[in-house]
């Protein structure tokens, strides 16, 4: 049976990464639910495109055992994410992160994703892809200069550029 | 000086094809609006997320010297394309792009819109890349079964997943 997974988008998001794993779900028929990493669910492209996702990051926390595996789509939001970590969508955001690490769920990511699994302590000692200005920052995790890489439940790309590598790849365990 | 770019985007669009172009573009500097092919600016991406372009193409067309190239963003509407063409919606942007290529400007575009391009007559004898089922109905231009060709003005893809290497040649011309 096909899993269903919960999609996070920082805001702003970059659409490219975003809408590259929402049509290949859609077209694979994978069930999917789109959660801002934001107050509303009204968030913005790096592009400037206004969109809607289908709910807030709040509302997945707690719920996470409704969804086999998570997506971090990343965006310009993540430069500032130092300052910002404080602020409760990031704080639902990392929340969220570890509780699909610790029930060992499917978790997918590219750019500065696999940053974020390491810093929630979830990727000990999983080889990671994500991107070259944030590898040297990996803890726990092994960072690389993979274009995409899998280890067990681990599923992250360097950058939106190399994504659809890592998707051929994700296709086949969610469907 | 770069190029200003004007973006069609069809209800339903695929997202993964317009927000790689949209993308590439705003990290590279490249001025562009977008234009919904619809009524109005609320528009969906073939995933099913909401989003809003910022004008429709009805008042793009009169207006087309604003713009050096145009790009088609293809979408789930355009398997209905024969029985929709009479909307005013089709009629613009059926307009718009023969007056892109009477003026000899930039053609841009993936999956389906090297039929367009052919259809309103601009593309003969040009070269085109075009998705697979499509690629017979072409009359006047040439379709082929490259992932994507650039011939004099016109630069095609065959699909979004081919995008991305067209990508890389067209922002040498745009930049």
């Amino acid at each position: 049976m096909e899993k269903k997974v919960a999609v996070l988008a920082v805001n702003p998001v970059n659409g490219a990464g975003l809408f590259q794993y929402l049509e290949a779900f859609f077209e694979n028929g994978i069930p999917y639910k789109t959660f801002a990493v934001a107050e509303t669910t009204q968030i913005k492209t790096n592009s400037g495109i206004s969109l809607q996702t289908d709910d807030v990051v709040a509302n997945l926390r707690g719920n996470e055992d409704a969804y086999d595996a998570l997506v971090f789509a990343c965006g310009d939001a993540m430069p500032k994410f130092s300052e910002n970590a404080g602020k409760p969508e990031y704080q639902d955001l990392l929340a969220v992160i570890k509780t699909f690490g610790d029930k060992g769920k499917l978790l997918i990511g590219h750019c500065v994703g696999g940053l974020l699994f390491d810093i929630t302590g979830i990727a000990a000692g999983k080889r990671l892809a994500l991107h070259p200005f944030v590898k040297g920052a990996v803890k726990g995790a092994i960072g690389t200069d993979a274009p995409f890489v899998i280890d067990r439940n681990f599923y992250t790309a360097q950058t939106e550029t190399t994504l659809h590598l890592l998707l051929q790849e994700l296709l086949k365990v969610l469907k």
